[in-house]
């Protein structure tokens, strides 16, 4: 679907700052001089049991992408899919869980749609605000920078071994803990850090996000796989061979931008195209702050546009 | 579906001009003393078997809410749910048919979100920009105003027509006509003309909105039946029991705050609750123009929030 999205004739508009052909993780429109809108919309079936829960997610999911571009969250509008017969204190659930995570990112729902719909989806199209010379762009990494990444990775080979049966309780708590949480708390920690380019992690991975951020800003980031923090869990899941459908697309779709330089770790390796929902933030910048770990660094263009150390 | 997202805590923010618990087409969210945003999202399921056109009026569809509230378009998401092994060509349509829409409304596409599902679904949310001063609130209708309605009403008995093969080619071309014309020349010409309050005619059809109006404005709406303009052959598709269950729906939902005056025809009363797609707007002012038919009053409060001529 996205090859058809990117066949559409943009329309020229100078306040355009970001659009959707940049594969950046938001639209970011210029009203003035002083301010433009940062844009997203995501919505997406059950991902977790509990209806409250899957709510929260969703929600901490749709702001990520404001958090990701640099900017503040104002505004939100439902979006819900959900059966016409279905358990309505399931609903109210889910519509709670996301109000939750509204109220604590200061975002005011000011509408949204429903459809009768056998299959339950939830999210937000959520709207914020930027300075429009502080926009964190995917393009914007700079050779020298150093990349920070402020949630360990892995929830969706968790969530995998969970339909399996096979994660413990803890772990599953684990990676829905790290679901839930903001990327607020880390967008404005790295506010004061010289970002030079942003981007949330989430379907395609930390590969999948971290080789379009190189090609945007025609750098290669070279990342060291063992410093890359992951949820507690995964690594013997991976083993166990709790992979899930969209980690094998992911490294379909971009192994071949990606060089391997040592000897790692083939399960390391699955892990770092493994989608994540509501992940943490990707950022190149030139004063990494000590609460975050630094996975690797930006180069000048190599052969390759990631470099797995 | 609304009584749980109605029984939500509403977020108290100070900004939000108007929210989702007026009924409003849209939210309202101040910005700054000269710019608020009103804000909109809407998505449904095919309603014409032709992709593109499908995509047209699913965009006019979702504009028309931000014109209702008297806003100017700006920014657009698109919400796409197709089969994963569906026609790229079909869903290329229906995206070429929703931007030739936006380009002619001026509005940007900046990004959007797609998911596989077996049932196709499209539309937007929108984002326009309003002076906080210049609102055009369900709530605002004042005694003595006059109402006017900017598009003839019957979209969902000729549908309904169709889906059986009675209706003719012409009377479904006319009702495609109406359904993709944007309502921005009208929220245009109406701009001067001393507008209180204002909506567009969509799924709670003219009577549906209309009573929301009186509601939300302590009145009472005088509508001249024989005054309310039509779609060509929806009286005879009507007599001939075309009548889609929303409309019935509608029916039973708001007939009790509705008083029939005089003899009216029961096929113009039912017609009156049809539910639109892309309708028009139903405005209540001060100075009605020549090029939109009157089709009542606005009165104190009566008896019943709606009376019937």
């Amino acid at each position: 679907m996205d090859s058809v999205l990117r066949q559409l004739p943009p329309q020229a508009d100078a306040n355009v700052l970001v659009g959707f052909d940049t594969s950046d993780d938001a639209g970011v429109y210029r009203l003035s001089p002083e301010c433009a809108l940062v844009q997203t919309v995501d919505f997406f079936t059950p991902i977790v049991d509990d209806p409250y829960t899957y709510g929260a997610i969703a929600a901490a999911n749709s702001l990520s992408d404001v958090y990701a571009m640099g900017g503040r969250p104002i505004t939100a509008l439902s979006i819900v899919a959900f059966p016409g017969n279905g358990d309505a204190a399931v609903l109210a659930s889910i519509l709670q869980g996301g109000l939750s995570k509204m109220v604590e990112a200061g975002c005011t729902v000011v509408g949204g749609h429903s459809v009768s719909d056998p299959e339950v989806k939830f999210g937000y199209s959520v709207t914020g605000v930027v300075h429009p010379d502080k926009v964190w762009a995917n393009a914007g990494a700079r050779a020298g920078d150093l990349l920070v990444l402020t949630k360990p990775i892995g929830t969706g080979i968790i969530a995998t071994a969970g339909k399996r049966g096979a994660a413990s309780e803890v772990h599953l708590a684990g990676a829905v803990e790290s679901m839930l949480r903001l990327n607020r708390a880390a967008a404005e920690r790295l506010a004061g850090c010289g970002v030079h380019g942003c981007t949330d992690i989430t379907g395609f991975g930390l590969l999948g996000h971290g080789r379009e951020m190189a090609l945007g800003s025609q750098v290669t980031l070279e990342i060291d796989a063992a410093a890359v923090p992951l949820l507690d869990g995964v690594r013997d899941y991976a083993r166990a061979g709790a992979i899930p459908g969209g980690l094998r697309n992911n490294r379909d779709f971009a192994s071949c931008d990606v060089a391997v330089a040592g000897q790692i770790d083939e399960d390391l390796l699955a892990i770092l195209y493994d989608p994540q929902t509501s992940g943490g933030l990707l950022a190149a910048l030139s004063d990494p702050p000590p609460e975050y770990p630094v996975i690797g660094r930006v180069t000048p263009r190599q052969q390759k546009a990631i470099r797995i150390l």
